[in-house]
Parts: structure tokens; sequence; C-alpha cells
């Protein structure tokens, strides 16, 4: 009766981190996510206020000619399973080689670093995808001069609108620095974190109708599953506010005070995510009491119907048990409408009993 | 039996603004309210100490000719949809376009920025409606030299009591700054949370009285929805007393130190506000307890009635069943008095379970 | 059967506040208490080491005749629904306007403000009158140079031990100044919050008492109402801390430094209160889980009778049942020792049953 | 059935302070213990590296003959009951009225003061007596010049060891100052708590192993009783951390630097202790739980046992009453195997039945 | 039929700390672990970039040939209860006498010392042994010049990774210095603590798949023990955090700037670990909910089988009783169809029950 899907964890798994790592050195590269064996394809975009050109670089000499000044370019790398080819991209770009690590290792905590030469953020661009599921997908950026590096891990990202206002002759971006551009990404990312609390709403709701509806097993089940959702999503969102928070504080010269604004634009939406996160994760945790209330109230009602049965009936059996006795001698049972007599005590029986039940509110 | 209205989310939706906003750049100006296609209406009551003015300007050119110095303008904006009109009133006045995209956002958290030529306030009025809804609306303050601009959502506000002490030649209002103003009115939004709060308590009595009364699961949904509502309601109100806290620490030149005094008392009142919110949460928790003790009690009680019932008639139908039997060697079924003797012992055993019952508190 | 006293909210209502100062300016003098329409009483104490003089002044010049110098003078205000005559005594004595809406507002939540001639400090002076209820009378004292005005609500007070202390000769109040007869009235009501903790902790043995001896409904409203009261006496001593903690790092120089030892004492007995409400807290939030526990108790102990007289009762009644059935051929019954045996097999089943439910320590 | 033995309040009552101190000043040194009338003992170790004495002063004088230079004295004061003595002994040490006030009051929350001429500590000294009673003994130590005076509640302590240590003739202690011989009883006071924490865990595992045998109305009593046990033993034993860590941070002349290294180990085991009792508080709320879904169970197999028996019987009772019916017409009746028939249906059935909730695992 | 293995106290007992302890001098070295009368055996890796000599030293003598320059040494010492030699050793190295003892005390909360001469770290190193069980190992590191002193209590660590990359040529742990060898031992240590996540994840997944398919008391015991397992090792790991934070900000001359890159690296993977932890805390808290939710669901279901059991067969056992009566005048039974028509009704009686039951989704 009670059949039940598997319940997968939502915590990732780390046993490929352990079973990989064990025992390499610190800053070795090792990719750690869910697309293994992929070639990684890049995409650049190079602007400036007139000019706007896309390459689709064939080998690395290609993307390091793109590397910089004077135009500001987009640089986006898709798949990080290739160790070997994001390692020779580091190196031309001077990146540091803890930094090279954390953008493979799918399980980096949200965070930022600054070095002398480039400012690095890693963290979860979170989005749903076409089958509905809720996709957190690592991202890293990474900030040098008039250039951004992008690594990402699958094709689908939430930087669609970001591209089109590059394209956009007359779009502010155009006219603005690569910290603009650095903004601009941070900025889409946090943006669709509203689609996916929107996303948990609807869960919510749903949970809710499904709960006074039918309490059954699978509904307390998805609860649960819903409430570690929850935490998974608060876990790769809260650090996000702390990085933003950051990046305003900085004195690092890649960033232009006039984009710090704006940051701070980014830094509010974070602090709202978080807040409504923190709502989201009460509501989902009081859910498991409504069902609970569900729960005593069918229970309840199981109790009434078989109180009604058994005390308007079990007395009336009573009855006609006493005069089923075989004794010689019991006057009633020879009256010539005792049997009537009997019928009639039973009725009043069945009335006085529903009666009072009425006044408990029981029927 | 149990019919059950339709839970509609009490968090806010946000498919608009992620429908809407979806690719825009970061101060982009877009509508986000409730209330679509209606034209702003603009009222100005400009005032010192000696004269009062009311003007409802026609046009954009009217409202900047009140704008500023030497009278103190009051001018209120209601309704946010016409985004055109707003953004060019944001340009004539020197308003940041981040600030534009705040004053039409109705999801923006309350906060307050200063810029060099203004400071900008926004956040939520809470008043209870004539159909006793409880209402969140968006309302923006932006305060300049000797000017006020009010943006506000919905035609309702909670501003009646300012605009009376304006409108009195001798109030204490008419010979100070237009930042007193701005206190006056952020004051009057503060003291409405009272109302709120009233609101809440009222909502809480209510459901303890029904909990008792008749525990019902659209009880239990009621509570679920009051909590959801006291957790909307902090989410508003919290930031409120930070906003405050930071406009009493600012040195902006546009806040005199004399209205500081005033605005530490808006604080205690925001800090008030809080702790008693923080409390009413509680309470609204407590109450879901309140609901399964009451419920556990209920069940009880049914089982008690059971109980007593099959307790009481379960043995004496066996012992009426006993005589029943058709052996042909039963000598007590000859006796003279044998039915009568069974009698006895029926009352008896009745009028035992009725004692140990009543020992044990069951009746 | 469940009868039930009305649950009368804890947490003040505000409705007054609200109807009342709707609309009114900041720092308009408006009572919010319980005694309206009462005349105030004024009493003197005079001291210094060698006189003591009491006054009961007819008018508002007789107490400005006993403000301050050389004498130090303890003013006793009883009564605050007459805000005309508090304006004036405020007036007289040169006190902020923000201070004497503060000194009626009895909604007011303690704090301390610190003005150039005086210190003002408000809070909630709790006590339990001779009717067994917890009172918390709203009192503010404003120390001023050689005197201290004291506000209060109601004639009750905790201030009678500092009275006797005053009208001993040798106490080292008598050689003192003012600002040490304003910790003396500081420290009497922080002492008394003990009192209050006691009065809760015998509320909580009451009630644990109550759920092993009968756990009815009711008693799971008196957890419930002494939940709020937890919560709101919680309420009125957690800003006491801080307030006493203020006055100590203050440098105004009405506070002696000698007086500040005394004062840390205060904290730390404000401190020792707040930790205890918490305890007490904790501890009446676990009286529900207690009160469950026990319910579910006695849930278990009516299905084990039910289940007891049951699993004995219907398999007899089935045997007996059986041999009162009507077949033409049923040998068992033609047996001469039929009926005997047949209660032979009865008995044995009652007494297999019995031991199988002593088995489990059902009985 | 459930004998119950009385709760007694594990928050020590307040009833002596508010009775004893009301209207007194403060400074006022009053006794609130439990040995009330006992006469104070006074023992003194005075040693320096090569000589030990010990002597049982008979009178305040010859107590004060041991203060101090040249050789180190232990003066430990046992019995607190009589104030005039104490008030004595801290007169001649030049001991501050607030000091004495806190040596005699045992509801003193734990704390350190520093005065010019000494240091003054107060805490529990947390003991399991031989009755295996936790007893939290009030204890306070006056650093001094040279000395170390020591007022303990009972005769029964934690220092045995140091004694044992400061008799022999090649410890550490003999060589070092008063200080050390502070440090080293503070040290054996915090060392004593893990004996504590044993206690506490001791009762948790009787408690787990009660829940599982037999979740009686008493067993959820004494979890009751653990829980405040382990939030009054949080109480006296958390402040000690900051105690210590304010004794490391100080500059006092009598704390030498090298002392200190030592009091960080103290400060180690303050800072295990209360991460310990806060496991141990979570573990006592989670017995509950515990306990209730040990409830839960129990309820469940009595349920079981009632539908088992109640299902298989109660069909069969109505197979025997369709042929027990004196209809003049029943064939089956008068078929020869009729009654052998029936018997086989029966049988089948009860097989059914219990096939049915093997399946379902209820037996 | 419940039977239940014994539950042993995860939190290790402290009675060896209490009775071993007690009245010795602090810094006194005394074992605290299990492995008890053990010599010590120790390994000495002497590398720099050219050259790697393993040592097994005889003696102290040989151990202290190998302290420090020019080579860097790995001296690992296995098995901390011979007293006697860790202090000669200690002694040897110039390590002071409460480093000593905190290393043989197993009992010691994870921190960091820094002395002038080494720093000082002692934290737990836990992994999953061969049978499956969560060690948490006392393991000790002292930096010296050129030297890295292991203590550990047993065999197994989790160092075998370092101990490869110190025996290739090539790595870079051969280039860099003791700190680096420090840094890379405190890294597997933390990279360990994943391994110890995954398993306390598997335990969860387990424990949820158990709840769903029988909920019986065992499970409820195994999610208890889950509790205080996720409390244990949150205390061994949440210090770790603020152990690395701290040697970041050291400006000890033994940690090179360089090697602090790399140990805000290892601080990143403390963060996460002390996340997870605390999310897996919370997954184990809302088990026992999902228990006690499906406890109501198998309640609910024997309550239903219960009640339509009882709905349907007593209703028609009377009907079969009112026929069983032996009234001389009762026309039904002499009608030619009586008995048929009686079982029509029965029929029609159990189909109408049917439906209802149907109706309510019971069956």
């Amino acid at each position: 009766m009670r059949k039940r899907k598997k319940i997968t964890s939502i915590i990732p798994k780390m046993p490929s981190r352990f079973a990989k790592k064990k025992g390499k050195a610190p800053g070795t590269i090792t990719y750690m996510g869910r697309r293994e064996n992929l070639e990684s394809v890049v995409n650049i975009l190079e602007y400036n206020e007139n000019e706007l050109n896309v390459h689709a670089p064939a080998n690395i000499e290609e993307i390091v000619a793109h590397k910089g000044p004077p135009m500001i370019s987009w640089i986006d790398i898709v798949g990080l399973s290739d160790e070997a080819f994001i390692e020779k991209v580091g190196k031309r770009f001077g990146l540091n080689s803890l930094v090279m690590e954390d953008i493979v290792n799918t399980h980096q905590r949200p965070k930022i670093d600054e070095y002398e030469p480039h400012i690095f953020a890693v963290f979860k661009m979170l989005y749903i995808n076409e089958n509905g599921e809720l996709i957190g997908e690592h991202v890293a950026l990474v900030l040098l001069e008039n250039c951004v590096l992008v690594f990402q891990e699958l094709e689908d990202d939430v930087f669609t609108g970001v591209r089109d206002r590059v394209s956009k002759m007359d779009g502010r971006i155009r006219s603005r620095g690569a910290d603009y551009l650095f903004f601009a990404l941070l900025d889409a990312v946090v943006d669709n974190y509203f689609a996916v609390l929107e996303y948990l709403n609807d869960k919510i709701e749903v949970l809710e109708e499904a709960i006074y509806a039918d309490p059954s097993p699978e509904v307390a089940q998805k609860i649960q599953e819903l409430k570690k959702e929850v935490l998974r999503v608060r876990r790769w969102i809260y650090p996000v506010k702390e990085l933003v928070s950051r990046l305003i504080d900085t004195d690092h010269p890649l960033i232009a005070k006039e984009t710090k604004v704006f940051l701070r634009d980014v830094l509010d939406h974070a602090i709202e995510v978080n807040e409504s996160i923190q709502i989201y994760r009460e509501m989902s945790m009081s859910l498991m009491e409504m069902y609970m209330s569900n729960m005593s109230n069918k229970m309840n009602e199981v109790m009434k119907v078989l109180t009604i049965m058994a005390s308007i009936f079990i007395p009336l059996t009573f009855i006609a048990g006493i005069y089923g006795m075989n004794f010689d001698h019991m006057p009633e049972l020879h009256y010539e409408n005792g049997y009537y007599v009997v019928w009639g005590v039973m009725i009043a029986l069945i009335i006085g009993m529903m009666i009072y039940f009425r006044r408990k509110h029981w029927i």
C-alpha cells in the first residue's frame, strides 16, 4: 500500500573528494563535479564603447591573445572536467595554484579572495532547469585588468540578460570597465536567487495543500526533503552576503569606487534573500507540525466512528443476548408484546445515544 | 465535512520581479507592486511659520516649481505604476537612478541611503484597511533641502495626523525644518506599528478562544496563517530599527542635531515594536502546542467513552451468551430464580465497573 | 463539563495609546495608564546628616520651594493621570518635553536618558499585591542636583525600606548625596525582582503538582498563561541590565564615582535576575512537554483497560456463541459434562490471558 | 498506582533573601545559606619553602597575627552563619563592605572583583556528597599579600589535594607565592566540575535505560528533574569562564605573570566544562523525546493486540450468531455436516486473518 | 520481543581523569587514554630537497640527535601511555610542562598555544577504522625549528598521504620548511573530517530508510545514538576553526608568510566542515520527527482496521442477536423467507459500510 520513492540525499556526497584528493598536495587541481570527461568550451566577448567582437578560440594561444587591454574581454569557459586545460589557462593568466584548485572544486564554499593582480570569487549559480529541478551550478569569476574570466560547470547559466546588455550598443555596461562586468555577473546570480525562493515557496504551498487533502506518509517524506533542500540552499546562499560585503570594503585597485554603489545594491538583495530563506526554513519546519496536527485530527475522526458504532451496538447486542437466554422461567418471553417492547427500548437507546453524541459534537 | 478556504501565500510572490527585471540593467526603474496602470496623483503642502499653501500640480513643471527654498514643501506622490512619470520626477529632483529603482520596487527591504544632496529611506507603512486586512504599503521618503518627497503605493496612509499638525498655525512642526517633517512622517509610520501589534494580539486571542471551543482543522490552519503573518510583519518591521539608528548616527548636513533627540524617541519605539513582535512570534508558536494538547484531550475523552461502554457491556454480553447455549445439561437454566440471579449478577457488575471508573476519575 | 475562565491577554493592550496619541505631536504629554482621573499626591522627604523634614505640599509653589540645595529632597509624586499637573511640575523643574511624555507613558520600555541638568530613568516596579497578583507599576526617576523626583502610577511601591533607612539618623544614606538616594531606589526595585522570581517559581511548582494530579485542559491553559507571564516579566526586566550598565559607564557630573561601586552591585543583581528569568522560561516551556507526556500516559492506561477487557471477553463470547447455535447435529451439546468442559476451557482462557498481560506489565 | 515522590524545586528558593534583606542598606552583611547558628571554624596553614605550620586560632587576634609576610598563610574559615565574626574578620583584614556582603550571600552569582589591596572571587564548589547528592557549596576566596582567605559554607570541600601538595616539602606550590595558592584552589574547584559532569552523565544513562525498560510517569518526572538540575549546574558553572578570563587579563600586582600561564590552563578546562554542560543540556532535552517515542511504541503495541483480537473474534461471533437465530426455515441448520462446515469456515477465517496480520508485521 | 543492545555512552567517561589526577599538581603528566601500558614507538623522517632518511631510533639520545638543523625532521611518537618516556622527550626538546600534560591528556579540547621556542597544537584526528567505527584519536603537534614532533595515541593515522609526498623527490613539500610540514599534517587531518561527514551522511540515510521500512523502538534508539555522535563530532571539530584562525593571525617567527596562504585554505575547509556538521545536526534532529510522524501513521492504520472490522461486524452481530431471542411472539421468525431477508439486509449493510469507508479513503 505504501509505495515510496527512494530518498536520495540532497547534500552532495563527498566520496569523490575523499577518494580523489586523498594524499595529493594542497593546490593540486582536481575536478570534483558531475560532468566528467568533457572538453571545455570557450567563448570570448570583447567589447568597448564602439566595438563588439565574439570569438570561439580554437586553442589556448587564441584565448590568451584576448587577455586584457585595450578592449574589455569576457572569457567564458564552460566545463571544468578537463583539469589539464584549466591548469594551462590558469598558468597563462597568472593565477595562483590555490585559485585553480578552487575553480574545479565544486564543493568549495562561496568565497572571495584578493590577490595582487586579480580578484577571485567562487559561488553557486542557482536556477531551475527545464525538468523543474533545482540546480546549484559551480561558477568561478576572476577579475583581471580589462578582463573577466568565467569558469562554469554546465552550459546553462543565468547570464543571458548580461549578454544581451553587452550586445546592445547603448547599454551602460559598454561604457564601463571590467569591474562593472564583474558586478553585473554577480548581480545576475543574486537576482536569480529570487527565482529559487519562488520555487521553494511553490513547493511549500503544494505541500500545505497536500497536508490537508491527504496526510499520507509520502507527504511527510516530501516535507523532510523540502527541509533538506532549504538547508542546502541556505548553505549555498548564506556566504554570498559576506562575499559581496568584502568586495565593497576592499581597496583593491581593480574595483572602481563608482562600481561600489552598485555592489551595495547587490548586498541589499543578498541580505533580502538570506532573510527570506530564513523564513522559508521556519515555514518548512512548521509544515511538519501541521502534518502532525492533521494526523491527530484524522485519528480522532477514526476513533469517533469506532466509539459511536461500539457505544450504540454493544449495549443493543447485550439486550438481544438477554432474551436469547434459555432459562425456563423468563416471564418477559411470554408477554404478548414483549418483542415489540424490546424493539422500543432499543430504538429509544439508539436515539438517546445519538443525542448524547450530537451534544458532544461528535456527529 | 472539512471544507477549507484556499491558503494563499502571505509571503509576496516574486514572479513579476523575476519575469520583469530579468536581463534589465541594474538601476532600471521597474514597478513591481499591485496597482498597475494607474496615473500618479501629486499633492503639495507648502508651509512656513506664517503661511500654508496646498497645491495639486497639473504637470511636472509645477511640481518642480515648489521644490525647496524658501518655504518647506511636502510633495506627496501617490501611485507608483507610472514608471515614466516617476523617472521624470526623479531626474528633475536630481535623484540617483538606484534610488529611483528602489522607489518603485515594492519588494525592497526597508533601508536608508545617504547621498550628497539627499537622504533616501524606503520602508513599509503597515495599517489595517477598512476590510480588516493587514496592508503593507510600500513608501519611500526623500529628504532634500527644504523639501520632503513622499512616494506611496496607495491612497491610504498613516499621515493624517501629520497633515493635521501641519495645518495648524501654532504646531511645533510649522516652525521647524524639512528634517523635522521627515522625522514626523517616520514617527507616524512607527507609531502605527503598534496598531498592527494590537491586530495580531486580537488574532491570537480569538484563536486561543477557538482552540478551547472547538479545535477543528480550520483552527490549525488559521494558526499556521497567523505564524506566517507574524513572520511577514517581523520581516517588514525588523530593519526599521537599524534604519532609524543609522539616521541618528549620520552627520549628513540635512539632519539638524535638534531633530536627533526626536529620532532617538522613534528608535525607542522601533525597539519596543521589535521586542513585541518577538513575543507574538513565541506566542503564535505556542498556539500550535495548545492546539495539540487540546486534540489529545479530546481523543482521551473519546477513548474513555469507548472503554467505559465496552468494558461494561462486553462482559455482560458474555454472561448472556453463556445462558444462551443449548447444552442438554445446564442445571442453572432450570432453577426457579436462575434468570433473576443472572440479572442480579449483571447489575452488580455494572455497579462495580462504575465505581472502578469513578475512582479513576473517568466519569 | 469543560468550564473555563476567560483568558485575558497578559500583554497590555494598546488601543488607548493608538486612539489617544494618533495625530498628536511627539512630546505631547498623554497618560496611558490604568488609573484615570485621579489627582496626584505629592510627598517630600527633605534631609541632611542632621535634619529630616516631611512635607505634604499643597500646591506647585511649595513643591518647587523644596527643590534642591542645601538639603537633599526626595519628591514623590503618586498618580500620573493629571497630565496638566505633571506638565507644570516638569516645566518648573526644567525637564525636557520628551522626558515628560515618557513619565506618563506607561507603555514606555525601561530606559535611561542623560540630559545636561538631569538624569532620567523609567522602568517597571514589579511586586505582588495583596490579591496575589503580579503588578508591573510604571515608575520614573529624575535625578537633579540634590533632588530626586519620583513619579509613580499607584500608591503601592517597594520603597518602604529606603524610607525607613532615610528616617534613621545614623544610616549611611543620610550622609550621602542625591545620587546615592537615586541608587538606593533603583536597588530596591531590582531587589524586589527576586520576589517576582519566587512568585513565578511557586506558580511553576503548583503547575507541576497539578500536571501529575490531574492533567485537565485547565492545566494546559494555565501553563500557557504562565508562559505569557514569564514573557511579559522578561520584557520588563531585561532592559534594566543595560540601563544600570549605562549608568555605570556615564561620566555625568551628578553621579559620584563612589556611588558607581554600589551600582556595580545592582548590575550583578540585574544580571542574576535575567539569568533566572531565562531559566524560568525554559522551565515553563518544558511544563507543556510534561503535560503532553502525562496525557499520553493517561491515554495508554485507558487503552490498556479497553484492550484487556476486549481481549478476554470477546473470545469467550465467541465460544458461548458457538454453543448457542441451533444446528441439528452438534454432538458436544449432548455430552453429559459438555457444559462444564466449556466453563473449564473459558476459565483456562481467562487465566492464560491474565498471565499474558501480566508478562507485558499491563496489569 | 502511580505513587510519586514530592518534587522539590531545585532552583534555590529566595524567601530568606527577600525577607531578611528587605529594607537593609546595601553592604549589610546578611548570611543567606542553609547552615544557620553555627560558629565558624578557622584553620591556618602557614608555609614557605622550608617551614610548615598548622594553627587552629582561638580568637580573631590569633588569626590576624598570621596575616601575611614573611610566610604564606592559607586561612580557611568554615561556616558563614556567624555574621558578626565574619564582619570582624573582614574589618581586620581591610575588606570592602560589599565584599563582606557577597561572602555571606550564598545566592551571589560567581564573579571576581579587584580592589586595590586585594582580589576577591566568589563561586560555587560543586561536588557529590556521601549520599550521592549534588552539592553546590558557596565559597569565597580573597587574595591578599602573602595570604589567601578562604570562606566556605560547609566542612566538605575539594581542597584535599591542594592541602596534600602544600604539606609535601618538595611540591612546586611551596616555592611559589600566594597567587599560586589562589590559582591552585581555583584549579581544584574547576577540576572537580568534571566529576559533576560524570554524575550528570551517569544520570542520563540510567534514565535512558529506564525509558526503554519501563516508560512510567515517574521516568518522565525524573527527566524533568534532570533538566532542571542541568540548568542549575550550568548557571553555577557558566560565569566561571569569564571569572578566570578576567583574572588572566588583569594587571593587578598581586597576580604574577608566571601564574597566568597556569590560569590559562584553568580557562581551557572551564571552556571544556561549559561545552560539555551544553551537550548534556541537549541530551537531557532529547530524553523527553525518547520517552514520548517509546510511549507511542507502547500505545501502538496495545492497539495492535486489541485490533488483532477484535478483528479475529468479532466476525466469528457474528457467524455463530447467525446460526443461533431461531428462524423456522434455516436449511443449513438441518444439514448433516452443517456444524462442521461452520467450524471449517471459522478456522479458515482465523488462518486468513493471521496471514494478513503477519504480512502487516503486526505479529 | 524488544531486544536491545546496551547503549554505551558516546561521551567519553571521565572517571580516570578524576581519579588519576585528583590532588596532583597542575602540569603533572598523566596519561588518560585508552591504550595503557604500551611502549611508545618512534619513527623519524629526515629530509631536505636532495636527501631522505628514515630512522627508528633505539633510545632518547638517538631521537634528540635528529632534532633540527640542517635537515627537516618529522619525529613521530606513537603511544602516549609511557608517561616517563614522554616526559623525557619533552624535557630534551625543551617543552613546557603544561604542554607535556596536554600531550598525554586525551580529554584536552583542541587548542593551539604559542611559546617562544615552539608552537603547540592538540586536536582530534577523526577517521573510520576497519570495523566501521568512528575513532577520535588524540594527536599533538609541536613545531620547532626545522622539526615537527607528532604525538599520536594509536598506530592508525591519516598521514599516509603526507608520508608519500615527503617520500617523492620532486614534491613541493621537500623544498619547504618545517612549517609547511606542520601545515600539511593539519591539512590532512581537516581533509579527513570530510570522510567523517560522509560517514554521518550514510548513517542518516540508512536511518531514513529504516524509519519508513519499520519504525521499531530500535530505530528510535539509533536516532538518539546518532544525535549524540553528531554532538560529539561537533565538539571535536568545532574548535579547530579557531585554532587554524589563530595560526594565521600569529606573527610567530616559525610560521613563514608563504605558509599562511595555505593555512587560509585549511581554514576554508574547517569552516565548511563546521557548517556541514551543523546541517547534520538539524537533520539528525528532524529524524526523530519523521519517526514520530511514521509512528502516528502506523497507529492510524491499526485504528482504521479495528474501526472497519468493528463497525461492520458489531451491527451485524446485533441483528443476528435479535433473531436469536426466544420471545414467543416474533412474527419474522415464521416468515417463509425471513432468514433470506435478514441475510439480504446484512449484505446491504456490509456494502453500505464499505462504500462509506471507501469515501473516507480508509480502504
